[in-house]
């Protein structure tokens, strides 16, 4: 596999290596035969991705990026990422490093597209794939795995690359400066333990609303005898439903290991208000988007109506401008960024380090296709070189990692630190041929 | 054309007319090459109309609706919109008239799509086309022009229609009734005025940032011959030739006349407020999207450090969601609703009738494909049972006229109120032809 193999490239020089060839793939997994991935609103989730090549004139260097969907639509994202081909085609290595911002802002801010948006919904999903090609095709040239490429780079090299349009109320540059020089001075011991310890994570992988009580009985009993001990469950169809499982869940795990719990916004806030109060007597760690993820306001209604329990809000949280609200504003209590909803790590980090000056938690949205892989970065990047906040979390939800070429690793409930180059989200080559849509294997047999 | 051709249909009962086929049709105007539309961020449009004719087994019944966009992505809207057929082929007049709320959810809440939004971006703009196009249809049957046959339906069969989903903690649907209730004793009265003098607007023909100086002057001077009173100029790609300009538009129009500015987004919340101070010597009615069209709280902070300016938002604003929270917050003065942006009347009208609660006044966007010819609706229907907010005004650009079939009718700035059966915006067939992306006859030839 050429996308995996990078070892002596940066031999030949950065500004020698051009981008000759951009292939976009819709990649569809029928994962709505199992009902994995259900929740209040999603009922038949065909776990997704939207996936990109990124060719160069060097045969063993390619880079790939994705964007998780979970079913239709996926086409349109594929189709989107061709209309940001002219601004990376003939770039060299060099070029994408040197000016990514500017590349970055001229897709995000597309003269025409940005109607579509701006910087929301396909057009912005398909930045987001994209980007996280480009980030994975840049730390295989240096052959680091993205997390080292960034921690090693110089801080204004950092911080050249990102966004920070539309933040400078809440976080200025130079703050983020001063914020990433402060956390760096104790790197090296940090990156020691991270190493060897990983990267704490929860499983959500129980807890799917389409699982019968006996399904989830046995996954919970399984992860138990697998040392996880932080568990998300998912509500919001049934008030009655949820409280039965809920007894049956904190039965099952005791009253030490820490439950969450995920209504995938299917409540108003006068809805939420009632429904929490209901269910806070299970000793809830958070409970995750219990309304519109758009509603800023509505969740701080939330948070004041109930104030002892926390929010937590991210996977849909379109982008910058949004998170920044949500944080400024009080209205979450932890910052799930998504590694495919939000225009990669070009505005991923600007959002950490507003998170890290007000003290708020990240805990990202994983799971889907890819999800896990690319998380897995963005945590240890925030741990060595951004966040102050005590507590470690991440999630995780073994699906399709069988697709994966080299899947996230848990031991132990957390996250195994990835060492090979790259941003570690390949899809293994006959996936993507099997699972193509609608042409590949699979979809030819069933369609 | 039978788009157009309605008398004496309810002599056959809604539910024997059925939807036997939805057509979807990519149009692209080549308007960048006269600089129409250009602002600070919109430097090449292309008008464009994702538009959709929805076909019934009557003959004479026809129903088109329409979104906007500015060129590219326009694919991926009309491609968007075939998932959504199925929940409309095959349904009657009757079906669409009593289940309309439960398809609009259908479709604004699919189960796969709505990770593409939700509620937002390509998927969002899909609903609106086609919704705009049921509500066509509806009140073609019924042979009434949109705006008489909204005004005219008993007050909870209107509420059926409407979606007050994540609205609750704002404006409930009792309120809602209340405010319809009270507003309609006096329809007969306001109503009759309304055909007599139509609705007041304002012009931002003259204003785009591709025109020259003497372009413009021209254009304002035509434009006071034509008893135009209010003007809106762009902003923001230069302060000051901005100031230049205003002082130039200032002259030619005297102290009287009303003169507002848009910046489309282009400044930072800091950038807002720095010149917004530097221009408010121009005595501005309002200043439009001073930042980013997400940023309720940004918005805010722009009001609280200038409180003597007025703000105005909304073409951009994609739900009633972000439409709640900009409306709850105090962060805008006006409220400008956009009929293509937001998935159509179904969620428009709650808005409507939050601002009219909280007493804010409608300045509906326009111009574009289609705009102009649907908000001349919105501003009746508005109006006549639902604002009692004393202002009355609302945008016009003439743009594309010459493409629709009747288009919207200035007289001496006033909307004359529009009489035909239907939603108004219908395209020329020979427009429909020509302008086909990229196969119709002007892109064959240019492409």
């Amino acid at each position: 596999m050429t996308e995996n193999t990078t070892d002596n490239l940066n031999i030949i020089l950065p500004h020698q290596i051009r981008i000759t060839e951009i292939q976009t793939h819709d990649i569809r997994f029928p994962t709505s035969l199992e009902d994995l991935g259900t929740d209040a609103v999603h009922i038949d989730c065909d776990y997704s991705a939207t996936y990109v090549k990124i060719f160069t004139d060097h045969p063993k260097l390619v880079g790939v990026g994705l964007t998780f969907t979970i079913g239709k639509g996926n086409d349109l994202c594929a189709a989107c990422i061709d209309f940001f081909k002219p601004f990376i085609l003939n770039k060299t290595i060099a070029d994408l490093e040197n000016k990514m911002h500017s590349i970055w802002r001229q897709c995000t801010n597309h003269s025409q597209l940005r109607w579509m948006g701006p910087e929301k919904g396909v057009v912005h999903l398909a930045v987001a794939a994209l980007f996280n090609g480009i980030w994975d095709l840049i730390s295989k040239y240096h052959n680091k795995p993205l997390w080292k490429y960034i921690i090693e780079l110089n801080t204004n090299d950092l911080l050249d690359k990102l966004s920070f349009t539309y933040l400078d109320d809440a976080i200025s540059r130079s703050e983020a400066f001063v914020i990433l020089e402060n956390k760096k001075r104790d790197v090296a011991f940090s990156k020691k333990n991270i190493i060897k310890n990983g990267f704490p994570c929860y499983t959500t992988a129980a807890g799917w609303l389409g699982y019968s009580d006996e399904k989830m009985t046995k996954l919970i009993k399984n992860a138990l005898a697998n040392g996880w001990t932080h568990f998300k469950m998912k509500v919001g169809q049934d008030i009655n439903r949820d409280i039965k499982r809920l007894e049956l869940v904190r039965k099952l795990i005791g009253p030490n290991n820490i439950l969450m719990i995920d209504a995938n916004q299917v409540w108003s806030v006068h809805e939420s208000i009632e429904y929490i109060n209901k269910l806070k007597k299970f000793d809830l760690y958070f409970v995750e988007e219990p309304t519109n993820p758009d509603d800023v306001l509505g969740f701080r209604k939330i948070k004041d109506a109930v104030p002892e329990v926390n929010l937590a809000t991210g996977e849909m949280c379109q982008n910058r401008i949004m998170f920044k609200q949500f944080l400024e504003n009080g209205s979450l209590d932890f910052c799930q960024i998504d590694s495919c909803r939000m225009a990669s790590l070009n505005e991923i980090i600007p959002i950490m380090l507003l998170a890290s000056k007000l003290n708020i938690p990240l805990i990202p949205h994983a799971g889907g296709v890819g999800l896990c892989e690319y998380v897995q970065h963005l945590n240890i990047i925030n741990d060595l070189i951004i966040t102050s906040n005590d507590i470690r979390l991440s999630e995780y939800a073994e699906s399709c990692a069988e697709h994966i070429e080299n899947p996230a690793i848990i031991s132990n409930g957390h996250y195994v630190t990835p060492l090979k180059a790259g941003y570690s989200a390949i899809i293994k080559q006959k996936s993507l041929e099997d699972y193509n849509f609608p042409s590949g294997k699979y979809w030819k047999s069933v369609l």
